[in-house]
C-alpha cells in the first residue's frame, strides 16, 4: 500500500523497455509485458522472495510466465532487479546466441525457472514447482524448521487458459489443494485472433471454482496497484486452495493501439512508440532508459531476497545440529548428487531367471531402488496397476485430510491427465530436489508430445514410464499400439529412447535415466513377458548396443530392441539350423547412448563386410541409421491375442529368417560398408 | 415412460452379452456395458434415429462412445438392433481380423461413426460432429425442408473428463451454443487406479456451466429409466446450449465387484459371470443368449428407424425440385465427388513470378477454391493471420446471436486449441459433408498428435495447414521451430505430409488432400518467401518426387524439400562454378505420394550410380530412406533473424556443397546403388 510516484515510474520503465526492445529486435510481443507490467512490479517489489545473486536458492519464490511470448517482461525484471540479464542483452532480444531468446529458456538465461512459450506448460510447470515445494516440505519441514515455504505465481493468458494441458494441471492442483500456488490470469479479451468473444466465452473463474480453487477478480489491472496487492495477499492467506486471480488488464496500455490485437504480436509503430514514451514522461527520442531511482528501489527488494537467503542459510545450518540425517540428505540433493552407491541396489539377472515382462522389471526395479534414492518419485497416469509404477508400501502424494495420503508422499496420482503428467514432471524436475517418473501406456506418450519436447529443450531430467510398447498389448488393438511413436521421440533431441530387451537392459536404463542429469528418458516396456538374455549386461546395455549372439564367421548381423532381440536370437538359430547361415544379433536399447560412443566401439557392433538387417515391431523410419535393410511395421496393428499379432506380421523367427536371406542375397557381391561410415559429421 | 419387463430383459441381455464376449475373449472391459446398458437401453429406443441397413443416412443421429473401452456395449447395440455385426461376431471380440476390435474402428463395423478409446478423443469427435450438422442444416434447411435436423449423442467417463482434450472440446461447444449435442457423463466414481477420489474430484457439473452447457443430473442411472428418458427429452428440447447429463452409475452392475475397480478391465471370474446371469433370468450355464422379445423390440425400432430414412429420401426428392442447386450440391456432396473441373482453379505458377511464403500459396489456393468447393471448411487455432487459412470474404461458423457469424459459416474459430481442433476436425470429416482444414504452427501439431493419429487410423480426409515449418521462423526461436516434427508425422501409417518448395508443389499439396478421400495431410508450409522454380509443375510434384535441375553427367544427387530445395538449386550452381562438379537436384514435397510410384519412375528420379546427399533443416531422421548421406539438423534451433539462423546451422549454398564433396569422396570407387533398391518388400 502507499503507492507513489516511482512505483509508477518503474512501471512505466518496464513498459518502455519492452517497447524499446521488440522496436529494435522489430520482431515480438509489447503486449503483454504494457499490460502486466503493474502486477509484475507488485508481485517482483512487494511479496517475491529470491536472490538475483544466487538464482538458484532453493527456498527462492518461482515465477512463470506461461504466456512466455510476453518475455521481455520477464527480461525487463530480470535485468532491473540485477540478475546478470544486462540492459546489452536486452538489445540483443530474439538475436542469434543472445540469453534473450524469442521465448523465455530456462539453461539460458538466469532468474528463468521455465522454458515457456508453447501456451499452457508454464502453467502447468507451476503445478510441479508448487507440488514440489508442497513434498519438500513434507519431507524436510520440522517444528521450527520451516525450511520449505516459498510460493509459486504464474502469470497466464487467454492462451493457456484455452489449453487442454492447462485444463488439466488446474483440475489436479485443485484435487491437491496447493495452497502455495498463486495464479494471475491476464484477463485482456485479445488473442491472435482478437476479440476472445469470437472463441473463448466460458466463465474462466466459475470453472477454476469447479477445479476447487479460490478465485479473485481484480477489475483495474491496469491501475488499481492497492487491489493487486490486497487480492495476492489474500492469495498468500488461503493455504488449503491454490488460488486464480482474474486480473482484467488492457493489453499493450499507452499504445494507441491499446487493447487490440495489433499490440500483441508486433512491435509499435515508430511514432507510437515515442508516444508511449512521452505519455509515460520518457524522452521520445531515447532507447534504452532506466531511471536510476528504479534501479535504487529494485537493488532494495533484491537485498531483502539476499538477506531471506542468509537467514535461510543459517536456518538450514541449524538444521544440520538437530536433524542430521534430513541435513545430509537435503544437501546431498542440493549438490545434485545421487546417493553414494545407490547403484548397486539395480537388479542383476541370469539366463536361468525367468522371463518376465519389461513393465513388472522396471517395478522390480523401483521396489529395490526407491528406498535408496529418496528424489525419486512415481507416479502414472491412472495406470498404476499397468505400468507397476508403484512399489509396495509407496505412500500418496495427497493433502493429509483426504486420509489416503501425505504431503510427503512420493507416489502421485495424475489422473488420466498425460499431458499435464509431462508438463508436472518438468516442473517437479527445476525445483531442482526431485527426479519424477511417471507412467502411461507409451502410445499415450503422444498426448504428452508438447511437454515432452520441453523436458528435452529445457534439459530435464524426467522419465516416462511407457508401458505396453507396441503391437505385443495385443488385444487393445490399433488405437493403442505405437508404430511412429519411438522414431517420433527417437527423432527428438536430447531425449532418450530405452527399449529394454531384458532385465539387465532395465536396469541399465534406469541407470543411464537416474543419472542424466540434463536429459530426459523414455522408457519403453512390454506388457509380455521377455526371457534373460546370455549374454546381456548392465555395463554392455549401458554403451546403448553390444552383440547379444556373436560370431566371426556371420554372414548377417541383425539388431534389434526390446521384445523382439529374443525373437532375433531364436531366428540366429533357425537360420543356422534350417539353412546354414551364421548370424550375430545385436541389442540396441538405446540408439542415443550408442551414438555417443566412441567409433572403434560402433564399428565392432556394426562390422564392416556383412550387411545389418533391422528388426523392430514398429515403424522401420529412423532405422536406416544403423541398418541395411528394415523389417518392421509401417501400418497399424491388429486387435488379438499378441501371438497371433505377432504371426500375423510375421515378427517371427521364420519371417525374420526369410528377410535376412532376402538381405544376404540382395548385398552379395557387392562391398559392405557399416553403417557407422558417414561421409561426414552431423551439427550438434 | 411406461417401462415394463422387456425393457428389462432388453438391459439385461446387453448385460449379460458384454460379460459372454469379455470372458470368451479373456480380456476387455465389462464394467462400462453392465453400467450404462440402462442408458442405452433407453436411449437407443426411444430416441435414436438410424437405419441399421444403411447405416450411412445422413441424417441418422450419431452416437459416439468416447469411452472406447466399453465397446462391447457398442458392439451389442448394434447386433441387437439388426446392424451387420452378427453373434458370432460378438464371440469373436477381441480375436485377430474380426469386426469387434478391442475399442471401436469406424472403417471396421457397421454402425461405429468414429474411432475411440483414446480417451478424449470421441468426445471432441462428437463437437465434430455437431458442428457438422449445424453447419449442414445452415447451409441446406429451408422452410419446409428441415433435411438436417440430427441430434449427436455421446457417452464420456471419468477418463475422457479428465483430458485436457474434451476439456477444449467442450469449452468449443459451450461458446458454439450446439444445442444438437447431448453428452451423458457416466459418473461411476471408477478409473483405473481405482475411486476417482485419488486424482479427481473437481465439480464435473460446475465446470461444464462454466463452459455454457446447459446440464443435468440423473441420480440413479443403475434403475431409474424414467429419470434418464426425462433428461434426454429436456436435453433435446434445449436448443441454445449443448446438454450434458450426469448419469451416476455403478460400474459392473449385477457383478459382485460391482461399484469397484474389479470390472472396470477385466473378465468376470467364472462364478461371478454366473452369478450375474442368475441374477438377470439367464441360465447360468449358457452363453450368449439373446431373448427373442428383445430382438423383436429392437427391431421395432429400427423400423422407425428405416421408416425416417424413407421420409427423409422423400423430402430429399421434393427439395429437387424446389431447391434444385442445393439439391445438387448436396447430392454430389452425399455421392462423395469433388465438382467437376474444381481442380482447375488452383494456381498455376511461372518461374518468373514472385517469391511467396508458402502460407501465402496456400491461402492464395483456398482465395482461388473456396467458392468451387463449398465442402471446404477452413479455421485456426487462434493463428488465423498467420497460417494465412482465411479468404477473404470468408463468413466464420457462429451462432447469429453472437452477430459476427452464422451457422452457414465456413471458418471456424478453434481458439487455442490444437488437439481439440484436430478431433473436432475427425468429427467434421466423419459426418461425410464436409472437408476440414484447420491451421496452427507446425510445432503445435505435436500437441494434437494424438488426434492426427486417429485422422490416419479412422481414414478422415482432414488438412492441416502447418505453418511456421523450420529454424525458417526465427525469432520465436526454438520453443516453436520444429525439428522432430516431421519425421514423427512421416512415420505414422497414412498420414501424407508435404512441404512444398513453390506455388505449383502448393497448388499439388491440395490437390492430393482434397482427393485423398481416405487420408489426413499435413502441409508443412514456410513464413519465409520462396523463389518459383524453374522445373516445377503440378503434374510432377503429383508424383511425391522429381528433379528439379537435371543432368544426365551428374556425380550426386541432392535431394530436398520445400525451403532448402531453392537452396541446394543455389548449391548445384555453386558446386558447378566452385568446384567443377555436377549435381542434379530433386524435389520430393511428399514422401508418402513417391513411395506410392512405380519403381521404374522411382528410380529415374533417385537413379543407381551416384550417392544421394538429402537436405531438410530439421531431423535428419527417415531420411536414410532416400539418401545415402544426409544433412539435417538433429539438435534444437535457434532464436534469431532467419537468415542468420539458417548461416549458423550452414543451410546455405556453401554448407550443402561442403557435404556433397564429402559424399562423393566417400563413396569414390564403391559401386552406388540407389536407395529405391530394397532386398524385400515392407508388409503393408
Amino acid at each position: 500500500m502507499g503507492y507513489t510516484e516511482l512505483d509508477q515510474l518503474a512501471i512505466n520503465t518496464i513498459r518502455v523497455l519492452a517497447v524499446d526492445a521488440t522496436s529494435k529486435a522489430v520482431s515480438g510481443h509489447p503486449g503483454a509485458p504494457m499490460g502486466m507490467a503493474p502486477v509484475s512490479h507488485v508481485l517482483f517489489n512487494k511479496f517475491l522472495n529470491f536472490n538475483p545473486q544466487n538464482p538458484d536458492w532453493v527456498n527462492r519464490d518461482r515465477f512463470v510466465l506461461s504466456n512466455g511470448h510476453g518475455c521481455m517482461l520477464q527480461y525487463a525484471l530480470l535485468h532491473l532487479f540485477g540478475y546478470k540479464v544486462t540492459l546489452d542483452d536486452l538489445k540483443a532480444f530474439r538475436q542469434l546466441d543472445s540469453i534473450t531468446p524469442g521465448h523465455p529458456e530456462a539453461h539460458d538465461t538466469p532468474g528463468v525457472e521455465v522454458t515457456t512459450g508453447p501456451l499452457g506448460q508454464g502453467f502447468s510447470n507451476a503445478v510441479g514447482l508448487a507440488i514440489a515445494q508442497a513434498q519438500a516440505a513434507g519431507t524436510f519441514n520440522k517444528p521450527g524448521y520451516n525450511l520449505f515455504n516459498n510460493y509459486t505465481y504464474t502469470f497466464f493468458g487467454d492462451g493457456c487458459a484455452m489449453e487442454g494441458i492447462a485444463s488439466e494441471a488446474a483440475s489436479m492442483a485443485g484435487h491437491l489443494k496447493l495452497g502455495n500456488l498463486i495464479a494471475i490470469y491476464d484477463d485482456n479479451h485479445i488473442s491472435i485472433d482478437g476479440d476472445t468473444k469470437c472463441a473463448f466465452t466460458e466463465d474462466v473463474t466459475k470453472r477454476f471454482e469447479a477445479y476447487g480453487w479460490h478465485t479473485l477478480w481484480v477489475k483495474d489491472g491496469d491501475n488499481d496497484l492497492e487491489a493487486i496487492e490486497a487480492a495476492i495477499r489474500e492469495a498468500q492467506s488461503v493455504t488449503d486452495k491454490p488460488t486464480m486471480i482474474r486480473l482484467t488488464t488492457t493489453i499493450g496500455f499507452g499504445s494507441k493501439l491499446q487493447g487490440t490485437g495489433g499490440v500483441h504480436g508486433n512491435p509499435l509503430k515508430a511514432d507510437d512508440a515515442e508516444g508511449v514514451k512521452q505519455r509515460f514522461g520518457f524522452d521520445p527520442k531515447q532507447s534504452f532508459i532506466v531511471p536510476q531511482q528504479v534501479y535504487d528501489l529494485y537493488n532494495k527488494r533484491a537485498a531483502h531476497g539476499a538477506a531471506k537467503e542468509q537467514e535461510w542459510n543459517q536456518l538450514f545450518q541449524k538444521y544440520a545440529t538437530e536433524y542430521k540425517a534430513e541435513h545430509a540428505d537435503l544437501a546431498r540433493r542440493l549438490a545434485g548428487k545421487l546417493p553414494e552407491g545407490w547403484e548397486k541396489n539395480l537388479p542383476v539377472y541370469q539366463p536361468t531367471d525367468p522371463a518376465v515382462a519389461s513393465r513388472k522389471l522396471s517395478e522390480a526395479v523401483l521396489e529395490k531402488i526407491h528406498s535408496v534414492v529418496p528424489e525419486l518419485l512415481s507416479g502414472s497416469a491412472d495406470l498404476t496397476g499397468s505400468n507397476n509404477t508403484r512399489w509396495k508400501n509407496a505412500v500418496d502424494f495427497q493433502p493429509p485430510e483426504y486420509g489416503i495420503g501425505e504431503w510427503s508422499g512420493r507416489y502421485l496420482r495424475y489422473g488420466v491427465r498425460e499431458h499435464a503428467m509431462a508438463a508436472v514432471m518438468n516442473g517437479l524436475a527445476a525445483y531442482g530436489l526431485h527426479i519424477p517418473a511417471g507412467g502411461t501406456f507409451l502410445n499415450f506418450v503422444s498426448y504428452a508430445a508438447g511437454a515432452v519436447r520441453l523436458s528435452a529443450l529445457s534439459r530435464v531430467r524426467v522419465i516416462h514410464i511407457a508401458t505396453h510398447d507396441s503391437i505385443g498389448l495385443g488385444e487393445d488393438g490399433p488405437t493403442h499400439q505405437p508404430i511412429e511413436t519411438l522414431a517420433h521421440f527417437r527423432a527428438l533431441p536430447n531425449c532418450m529412447v530405452w527399449r529394454p530387451a531384458d532385465g539387465n537392459e532395465t536396469s541399465a536404463a534406469y541407470y543411464s535415466a537416474l543419472t542424466s542429469k540434463h536429459t530426459p528418458s523414455i522408457l519403453a516396456l512390454t506388457r509380455q513377458n521377455l526371457p534373460q538374455l546370455e549374454h546381456s549386461t548392465i555395463e554392455s546395455a549401458l554403451k546403448g548396443a553390444y552383440p547379444v549372439v556373436e560370431n566371426a564367421d556371420a554372414t548377417i548381423t541383425l539388431i534389434s530392441t526390446g521384445s523382439e532381440v529374443s525373437i532375433c536370437i531364436d531366428a540366429a538359430t533357425y537360420l543356422k539350423e534350417k539353412h546354414g547361415v551364421i548370424a550375430r544379433v545385436v541389442s540396441v536399447p538405446c540408439f542415443e547412448v550408442f551414438d555417443a560412443q566412441d567409433k572403434d566401439y560402433k564399428l565392432k557392433v556394426l562390422p564392416d563386410g556383412i550387411p545389418v538387417l533391422s528388426v523392430e515391431a514398429l515403424t522401420t523410419m529412423g532405422w536406416e541409421r544403423y541398418s541395411h535393410e528394415q523389417f518392421g511395421l509401417n501400418r497399424f496393428g491388429a486387435s488379438g491375442p499378441y501371438k497371433e499379432v505377432y504371426k500375423k506380421f510375421e515378427f517371427t523367427p521364420e519371417g525374420i529368417s526369410k528377410r535376412a536371406l532376402a538381405t544376404i542375397d540382395f548385398y552379395k557381391g557387392f562391398p559392405v560398408r557399416s553403417p557407422i561410415n558417414r561421409a561426414f559429421q552431423q551439427i550438434l
